[in-house]
């Protein structure tokens, strides 16, 4: 078909809508000789295959007519009893106090965003997110209409005084946002972290711009340094937080299985929302899981996954910090957990055009203009360090290097032939004189020290 | 939270949103001691749980790295491929000359259907669908803001001759619906087929209306007799049909998968879509599909299906003929296929009141109202063959004809109070004079005499 013939039939999102970048890159660099650090993708080394072997066959003779059956919208009963006993046990406090009716399963977190997208936002709706978030949630939010209104990060994650200045110049223009998306742990992209003390300004003025806040949470339990904070959901005394939570990095992301956790009346209105889009998620997928978290082996697994990452986190930050010269002025963050750090490149310097240079030096990572929703970050971009093995880290940062080191020299070179004397030389414009802010990405992902 | 406090934040979709009638209904009835014959559910006799004990384990070990991790959006290729083996095998035609990107892979037809209202349809949009319609359709429609234009069926499908009736005066009126949506063989919930000539006929509308049609087909393979008619993708020649599978009624439910086929350009828009909304169909369900499907060992199961549904819907027509007296003017249609057969009851009597009397007397069904678009069918009910076990349906048919006998008696002693001699008595009234075919069955379902 003509794919102008068919544009008249499409509704007002699909004419819109565009296809998600870093998934359609992931197909493109699926050649084996490239080093992908784009992904976002576990480790197969962390997935407990041997534990399904023994597990799936004796679920499906015990549990098989129920597992195989339609099932509840809400999820199965049993699997949401094993995760109230699960987060109890993990995160104590407010998670103590709630019963099955505060839990929604979902087809990991991606429907989780999808549902409290099409409950909560309606087309022109302001939703505000960091200066980066992660696309998948931005995809989920426009595809329903959403505006969406950037604040920036730093090394304590989202910044609070920004978020509230926002908030007051989107109110004195009649916008009332009903939104706030953060993900507080280990964000994707930046790798950074919600401090404890921004935890509680961000749900303080939360509650004074009363918004519904979406606590995306899936690398909340890969911590490789420090100790978490509480969660949002735990700190929250409003009922507004909405907490998603996911197997996808602690298990395996193709059971595709997450749970929100939030007020039962938003449970409720995200059941409703659900009955039309699936109708259920996987019984094989939820029966699976619960049998698991009854063996109690997730607290081993997660233990593995974590020494796993925390090796290749050491081993990529390390390889940077050989490979990178300071004087190119590049700035990354050292992330205490998750999967990804987030780097800065010398503003001059555009991420997309490293890129195509990069694929010709056989690796990929995910440009940063696409994590954020007003257009910026051209300078900036995500590297994943959980999926390639720790030799691939170590040749791709150094590859990476090679062709910005080469950037930085023909950049020297173009700007000595422009103009000779009336400047410095580049060595000097990014040299570690400038702050990031300076340099035009803000933020102390920004203000991170060579 | 108070559900008035949550009702600011909620998007225009969730604000008319309802609760799937069916779905609240089988979780109220799941009570051990009530018959039911309100699911659409399969019977779990049909479900392979030995092979899955086999293949699942070999699979793991197999494919594991590559069945538990992230996968495309539009689906494992190599199951794609085995679908697109099984099709031109199964339905030849048309299914022989597509290729891999005609398929995109789904969280079962449910899935599909939402997708492909988020794709096509826009707040207030036309769709046409059929009076009765699939419950879980209407809802995906709904969902983004369809208007919803019911067309009667007959024993051989939809009326085309309403069908263009109603797309003449629409335009008239300057509505242009963009799509039409049929389940073709054994449509749920009425259990009746469309014929070759109105295939024929509706795809000759669909082209001069330029419509999009869905064919929604999940009871397809599953005819006890007789034989299928081509498909309406296979009679197509404009690529305007979207047709769905799944294998939640032949292979099993809890698996979550599904497969459109269509135009390639409708496949492309439809996986962009899918993005945001799960970035990928389970690789767990995905692969043990793909490894089922190599085993060649579907054709056997359809077939033992086949012949496990058959039975128990000749035992569920001779109950019903045997307990209903026809006297009493209740009509059923008589499935070639599938899992439902729908009854009428005469107009004077409720569906909704007799459900109340069918739940004191242990057995439910669901009120035809529920699958009206336009609110009419309140005398209409649809009963489920395929899960209870051939005593509970014969059990089942005579406790509702208890209950139905008791109100057509009732009804008698009320009108013989009110009007005692210028009316006709109920047993004339309701006699069995009336044949499907005299009474059309579009009468039939909804203009039944008494």
């Amino acid at each position: 078909m003509d794919p102008a013939y068919l544009q008249r039939f499409l509704s007002d999102s699909a004419r819109t809508q565009t296809r998600n970048e870093i998934r359609e890159l992931l197909k493109l660099i699926s050649r084996a000789d490239i080093i992908s650090l784009a992904g976002g993708l576990p480790s197969p080394d962390a997935f407990p295959i041997d534990e399904l072997k023994r597990i799936i066959p004796d679920t499906l003779e015990r549990y098989g007519t129920s597992a195989l059956q339609y099932g509840a919208t809400e999820g199965d009963v049993g699997l949401r009893q094993e995760l109230l006993k699960l987060m109890a046990a993990q995160e104590g406090g407010r998670f103590r106090e709630i019963g099955i009716d505060n839990i929604l399963i979902t087809s990991a977190s991606q429907q989780a965003l999808d549902l409290c997208s099409r409950v909560f936002i309606s087309t022109h709706d302001a939703v505000v997110c960091g200066l980066p978030s992660y696309l998948g949630a931005l995809g989920a939010f426009t595809a329903c209409g959403a505006k969406l209104s950037g604040v920036l990060l730093d090394d304590s994650g989202m910044r609070t005084d920004l978020l509230e200045q926002r908030l007051v110049d989107l109110r004195r223009r009649g916008v009332r946002p009903k939104m706030l998306y953060v993900v507080p742990d280990f964000q994707n992209p930046a790798g950074v972290s919600l401090s404890l003390e921004r935890r509680r300004e961000l749900l303080q003025i939360a509650h004074e711009f009363d918004l519904l806040v979406i606590e995306d949470s899936p690398y909340r339990d890969l911590r490789y340094v420090g100790r978490n904070p509480p969660s949002l959901f735990d700190l929250d005394r409003d009922g507004r937080v909405i907490s998603m939570f996911t197997f996808s990095k602690i298990l395996f992301p193709g059971l595709r299985l997450g749970w929100v956790v939030a007020d039962e009346e938003v449970i409720s209105r995200l059941a409703v929302a659900k009955q039309p889009v699936d109708l259920c998620t996987s019984g094989l997928s939820q029966v699976v899981a619960r049998e698991y978290l009854k063996t109690g082996g997730l607290g081993s697994q997660i233990a593995r996954i974590r020494k796993l990452y925390s090796v290749k986190r050491e081993v990529m930050l390390r390889a940077l910090d050989d490979a990178m010269k300071p004087e190119w002025g590049v700035r990354w963050t050292r992330p205490e957990g998750g999967l990804f750090l987030w780097m800065v490149l010398p503003s001059w310097m555009k991420s997309r055009e490293l890129f195509a240079r990069a694929l010709e030096a056989k690796i990929a990572f995910v440009n940063g203009d696409s994590f954020h929703c007003d257009g910026t970050g051209d300078n900036t971009l995500r590297l994943n360090f959980s999926f390639p093995e720790p030799d691939e880290l170590r040749t791709a940062a150094a590859r990476l290097a090679g062709v910005i080191g080469d950037m930085v020299a023909e950049h020297g070179e173009s700007r000595a032939a422009e103009a000779p004397s009336s400047e410095p030389s580049p060595a000097v414009l990014v040299s570690g004189d400038h702050s990031l802010e300076q340099l035009g990405w803000n933020l102390a992902l920004h203000e991170v020290q060579e």
